[in-house]
């Protein structure tokens, strides 16, 4: 059976200067545990900024979505859920879980996407080769 | 004629901690030129965080969308362009348009929405009574 | 014999919205990594941010005073050192080590001063009997 | 009469994003209003880091010292005041004050020190060409 989607789950806590005036974490600062839940992703399956980098290839996002659930305080542990989800078009694109480490409860759902730029700045219309072999690699079903 | 949309312009300029390794604006520094935005909204209508929080009012952000579409450097001007859209329901919607100063050139299109929370945490089912006045005042279509 | 210092170890990973247009660490965010730092310190020997509120105690930074060594970029691992220095004043002194985790090799040296206030923001002049306390359970050298 | 420094005025509001649990500035924020008026300094006087990577030198800080002296809340506006102080080493010496807006009340003071290194990474052991063209320039006080 060919997989569809790769998960990495990691883990961080909160810190003082990630909290705002009543205590939880700033909204703004999800946008750092996603990154830090890609890059524990890239360093888990080899699809880091710097594996993609030596490729010649940029991946910035285009699209972020966040939904807030619950709000976290400083010093609680969360968990960071990434999970990598196929699509045939050349993009990459996340589905994230952040959830307090005590309970599971789910703090935020998220998703991005992330297109491929040659080191140019140009847009890659098709997946590039380096992506292909790295899907195939990890059993990922493509067409 | 009743109004539906409110509109505020504020300016800033590309910090150097705000860019990445490619010397581009961090994607989640968008999150903070967007709550510059609603700062200014707030100062310019009426509506900032402290006038709510004195009528015991939190207002959360439930909800984040954004579309990236050209890339800033350091030192560029952009123009944050924030527009609250009624609804009838008990909710604050933004709409934001960021743009390069010099030629206007669009970066980034998002909406937020917040909803209100009282001082104990627990969440307002119905609009606030200021926020119907605010409305109000500001000749905001209503039913 | 007593003690006069206590040293607590922790370590992370340099993250991609940490590092500046030259790929490395933005001086400003070293000031997190002593945070980290005062965080890991006081989970590992009880003098956290929430143990001091909870004795009715605030812990700002009155001084800080930092030398970069050399520089570090995004990925590498950092150890930071954080070595709570006795003193009899009514203060709280921190030296700070942070070093690249592959070869030690040191790439910030820096101190802290913290005073302590209570819940109305006045300066504590003398030493707060929890601080002694504390002191006396990590068989400090006082006075 | 020769210069011996020179100076520049710039203002900002503490956005929320700034501030801590306890509602005042956390004070790893400070670095980034001082580095906002390095940068206006820089805007002013032709001294940007722009300016300078055009002429292949890159300034790293290697030196910083803050005192905190008042702290200062969400919405807040505050003035920054950089004064570049003439040394004969091949060093960028700034001196800061940052006040409240409202009564001029001293929050913090600071220095820093940044040396010159060209686009290899090798520090400038004297003083650039273009530096000693900009301090003449400036009618500074040199050897």
């Amino acid at each position: 059976m060919k997989i569809t989607e790769l998960t990495d789950k990691t883990e961080t806590i909160v810190r003082f200067s990630e909290v705002d005036a009543m205590g939880i974490v700033w909204h703004g600062n999800f946008v750092k545990y996603m990154e830090d839940g890609r890059e524990s992703f890239g360093r888990t399956y080899g699809l880091g900024y710097y594996d993609l980098y030596e490729q010649g290839l940029l991946v910035p996002l285009v699209k972020m979505d966040i939904s807030y659930k619950l709000q976290v305080k400083y010093g609680e542990r969360i968990l960071i859920e990434t999970t990598w989800v196929n699509c045939d078009a050349a993009k990459i694109l996340f589905r994230y879980r952040i959830c307090r480490a005590t309970d599971n409860a789910l703090l935020v759902s998220a998703t991005t996407t992330q297109v491929f730029l040659n080191l140019q700045g140009e847009l890659e219309l098709t997946n590039p080769q380096f992506f292909l072999e790295w899907k195939k690699r990890n059993r990922i079903e493509t067409r």
